[in-house]
């Protein structure tokens, strides 16, 4: 078993209290009292958004709690691998590297070997054809010539591969996305992301609280950014 | 007493001249003998803009020294307190986190104990009722039904507790807030937070100079983009 | 020679391997195996783009592997030194004190002492005086009295002075501060650092090829909301 790495014990509530006895109070009182038990959304879907977001934005400080949360909350160990993964692409490498570090210890602790992980390669989900189609058509008339680079990773390894990666579910994966973009304030990319989870199934309710989650964890400015972006994706597809 | 989590020794000048002469010289010249010394700013204030910056930033490796400064600056340990509480809302809850193990650390060397520290439940400051119901009637307006949790919690938690509390005066409040924002590079979220600081007393000047300071501690970039929406709202107040 | 702050040993391929099978593939096939190897760029200018980026992102994680790749792929001491006096100034003090942390060490490592590092005042490079007039003039009508401060470090020490440095040729420095504004998001940046790279001697095929790079380093997210402002600077230096 490897030594960790990051070996910090996790900060308590008492440590809190110790430097803003009101910070322990939101947490305890408004965070894990009030927040997660929100039925709007279930523990399952609110840690994938907040760890998530952690790691979009390399909070190593959350990511043990939080990991071992979503481990607690029926996020498979598969499911949070297959994250990582994702959001190596969608964050950074080195964000998703900063997850391993952590990650790896939290499995090593709980005996999460490697046959509960998700294969290297798998067999793949079908691709849409028609849809990837006409994505790529539409990147490539964009920037086919300002990054011929980025567009051929883009089609190659991201649409025809990752996203087809059985290891999280298509709505999952875009929870993911969506949730990654708002952490960071990508707010020009929430459109099309968005308009896709929709299409992969999740609900503009969820979507909707996902906001409220993220709030919190990534701050009232990230969200109050990504709102007038959200509005007009869920305004697009009401008629 | 807690033992510490990030036992880091201090980054010495010798340390960055080890790498470059050059960064230690600006790091002496530049911003010790000739940016803290401006007089268009108080030391104090400069010194909640800067950490408000790191934290905003999630940048721990400057925070020993700068919570340090703030403390020897006026800056008073509740309001050091105020300000983490402050940024776990507006920068997210992790940020808020990694800045209350560097506290939690000096908090202990200095021997400031609870006593010293804000309540977590005071007597809170008058709410300007008119101020607000337009406030959360144009929330409601624009983001009513996309994210119903969002506009509950910002009323709520925030405008009517959180920037309620003692623990800073609202002009202060209002520095570390707009701090955030230029830190984050949420540009969009300035015109309605700069405003309200100009409201709570924050003075064109210190604006200003505030700009100054994040310069250096952001980053030029940050600066700049925050820079035309600034001209604004300074336009907009002028008549 | 001073001791590690930050001794961490790397994480190892097996390390990510132990928490996904499939990071680890990636990491192998489509990173070290293709990404470095396309003759696009050469590992020496991806060294200097990806260091950039992890810098203005201030992920730690990623340095010891890649400050020593690139000072194994072509890049100089001085040149990493000058880098990360940069970006002091376009990412923020803290982000580059975090990098000397990691730089001080492998610079103990391999035996790169003072007399290798620039000197904290050398001959600057000669003054475009009427180029720097220009500038000057533009920035100072548009915020000269939002924020002097701003405008008057702008000037002195950046353009005057940073900018002029031998330890970096300006068609590098600018190739650090492009990659460094589109790690960062901050696109609104790009336009005028663009065409000054290619005015210093950066090729439309490298600055295509560096956002290739970012995309894997930054994540996917950077780069497309990068694109769109990278077209209008190519097209509007086509004609």
């Amino acid at each position: 078993m490897s030594t960790s790495h990051t070996h910090r014990p996790a900060l308590t509530l008492d440590d809190v209290r110790s430097v803003s006895p009101a910070l322990a109070s939101y947490t305890q009182k408004t965070i894990l009292d009030d927040l997660w038990k929100r039925t709007e959304l279930s523990p399952r879907d609110r840690s994938i958004v907040t760890i998530s977001a952690l790691i979009a934005r390399n909070q190593t400080v959350g990511m043990p709690y939080y990991i071992n949360l979503a481990l607690d909350s029926g996020v498979s160990p598969g499911e949070v691998s297959g994250a990582i993964t994702h959001l190596a692409f969608y964050s950074g490498w080195s964000n998703a590297f900063a997850a391993v570090e952590i990650a790896r210890d939290i499995f090593a602790e709980r005996g999460i070997l490697f046959d509960r992980l998700p294969a290297a390669l798998p067999d793949l989900l079908p691709l849409d054809e028609e849809g990837e189609s006409r994505r790529a058509a539409a990147v490539h008339a964009s920037f086919g010539d300002i990054s011929p680079g980025v567009v051929h990773y883009t089609a190659e390894i991201l649409f025809k591969n990752l996203w087809l990666r059985p290891d999280l579910a298509p709505r999952d994966r875009s929870l993911v996305t969506v949730s990654a973009l708002v952490a960071m304030g990508q707010v020009a990319q929430i459109t099309y992301h968005l308009g896709r989870a929709m299409d992969n199934g999740l609900t503009r309710e969820h979507a909707s609280e996902a906001l409220t989650q993220l709030a919190f964890h990534c701050g009232w400015p990230c969200v109050f950014s990504a709102m007038p972006v959200v509005k007009e994706v869920f305004a697009s597809r009401r008629g």
